[in-house]
């Protein structure tokens, strides 16, 4: 086990990296079932999915990524011409010359089952024609990776050389290798934990229950009429507090005022927290499933890799894969404790660990481009080697 | 600067430590106005109090304790002789032989100006008859120790022997010594803050928003309808889980499932934590009003100690009091580095400070009884001498 402090500055971006340009959304349909972790089924699915580079003639260059509680299939590039666009949500990391390269590696990453963004989930229609709502079934991790593998079977892609995820990611790249441990060269586990605490677990059910106290959720009943859009930005607002760091609210807030030079002594937005706050709430909203948030956050709940087993080091015993793991200091959602547990379950020559100091909290993994891309660049070139 | 780590089981509560029996509320009116810092002011305004022991002839023995955000006046004690009541939400410090002993001191308590407890707050009615609701106007930690400081002037007490809080209260125990250094021997300023940060603010922002979002908040106007008691539960279970650690929680309930053997696939309540914080959020709403909740997470949002002056420093010039300060590793609210920030800005010969190893967060000065008797008691002998 390896454990290396990186200076958050030492790496200058390569100037030769390069957008992945327009991408498109695909979708694949499967008419057989998807059994579940609880034993229901879903009879069919669709996952929406995007790639990136050219997968090799031998098919093992392929690099799943996948992604965290509110992303989706768009990890880089964009949809259009429109230079007002912005880009996919991991943009900074695949590319020609980025973290994940695609001059050299097939990049996939799908919706996850239950999200909202082209996958099946709960407000997709169901064999009735109405929209599932809550009577689509409790899926698990296991269950995202489960869909993801019948993607990778269509694609033709027996043995993925990497999978990768920060936050939940995280979670469905463990869980990959732990399911088919045959199928997975390396793991890159990021800013995320192999079981979810009773505080993750407390978290995410302040955001379900301020999605129940809006009444326009009317017991998930909404896609025709108003949806529960404030209730879904309270719950997006807690979130996005457990994502960033005491530090990085401070730095980049402070007690500062919003559009005013004193206190106005009222119960109206003052704060540019407060403001920011509310914006990235109200932004969520517009593209975002108040139901899939309700069973994406069960998912994370019942995440334990180990469930099924006497120990992780059990869960682990199969497990042939490389193991990376970042953990970030200033993550309080995914703490270096959380990432400690895991790399401690797994054997010491089949894991490097790195502890980052970082600022920006849990969303370090996203903000910390440089020294991710060498981290990560570091890892991959020595799995080639 | 006298620094402390406190073993949490070092001390054995004294055997004859008793409770101070059934106490009653009062009310203090007055019939002048309260100028607020807005420059607002209420016309009359009622202050609900208790008292504990007996004032000395010298009238130099009061102790003035604050309460937090979901606090009130009764602080120790029952009002009624059913077995079945819980005591005052400090029960554990007041009375003979405790923390503050009351054979030795008389102990105020009041609720604060805004509360819902007795005192004028929004739910009281205005001139006109009606409840103010939102046309109460918002008022600041300095306006509640304004209120206070009429108490203590009708109650005929010219000079505090100590005033005392924890998160809240420790915030106008400070802002007492601020505004009238010549009135406090010794502020006891406990897991507290000097001022608010963004994080601070931004979680009480998210406790705002789910009463907003709560249709039956209807802009402040719900005194003759249904209270917003979804939404308050909501920022109840937002701010609950701000005062415990993650340790605790993990303790007290890791993944633990409530009245069940195995995962249910819901999205029922499944988890201990879970059903924990559904509990609180509802044992809460029966007891506070939730425009009280607006107001009062607004005064501290607007608390900064060292706002009227150049710095925090500058702020205590005038202060001539002996500082007690007391922080607790694992209190994530109101930090270790808040607290540092009160004691470095103290003349040293001043501050005691003692920060607590202590795994139960924010709510340790609630919890850790032994600890606390042990620092405060020593100190409050120390004054003595």
């Amino acid at each position: 086990m390896v454990e290396t402090q990186v200076n958050d500055t030492a790496l200058v971006r390569p100037p030769d990296a390069r957008s992945v340009g327009v991408v498109r959304r695909e979708f694949a349909h499967f008419d057989h079932p998807l059994v579940l972790r609880s034993g229901q089924k879903l009879e069919r699915f669709t996952l929406a999915y995007e790639t990136y580079g050219t997968l090799n003639a031998e098919r093992s260059n392929a690099i799943l990524i996948c992604h965290a509680l509110s992303g989706d299939s768009h990890v880089a590039g964009y949809y259009t011409d429109d230079p007002a666009e912005p880009p996919g949500w991991w943009d900074d990391a695949i590319g020609s010359g980025k973290m994940f390269d695609t001059e050299r590696y097939f990049v996939i990453c799908s919706n996850v089952i239950g999200g909202c963004q082209g996958s099946t989930g709960p407000a997709s229609p169901a064999p009735d024609g109405r929209p599932y709502a809550t009577r689509f079934p409790v899926v698990t991790i296991a269950d995202m990776v489960a869909a993801q593998r019948c993607l990778l079977d269509r694609l033709g892609i027996a043995r993925l050389f990497g999978v990768v995820g920060g936050s939940m990611g995280g979670m469905q790249a463990l869980q990959w290798a732990v399911d088919t441990p045959e199928r997975v060269n390396a793991v890159l586990f990021i800013a995320s934990t192999p079981r979810s605490s009773a505080q993750n677990i407390a978290f995410n059910e302040i955001g379900r229950q301020a999605i129940y106290a809006d009444p326009h959720w009317n017991g998930g009943e909404y896609y025709d009429g108003p949806a529960p859009t404030a209730g879904l930005a309270v719950a997006r607002m807690v979130g996005h507090i457990t994502y960033m760091s005491e530090y990085s609210l401070e730095q980049k807030f402070g007690r500062k005022l919003q559009g005013a030079e004193r206190l106005g002594y009222t119960l109206q937005t003052e704060f540019a927290v407060e403001s920011y706050l509310k914006y990235q709430g109200e932004k969520f909203v517009r593209r975002f499933d108040a139901n899939s948030y309700l069973y994406i956050t069960r998912a994370l709940d019942y995440f334990d890799s180990a469930e099924e087993f006497d120990s992780l080091e059990d869960a682990l015993h199969e497990v042939s894969a490389r193991f990376l793991v970042i953990s970030f200091t200033s993550d309080w959602l995914y703490t270096a404790a959380q990432a400690r547990e895991l790399v401690d379950a797994l054997p010491g020559r089949a894991v490097e660990h790195h502890h980052v100091t970082a600022h920006f909290g849990h969303d370090s993994f996203l903000v910390e481009v440089e020294t991710m891309t060498q981290i990560v660049g570091g890892f991959l070139n020595r799995l080639q080697m």
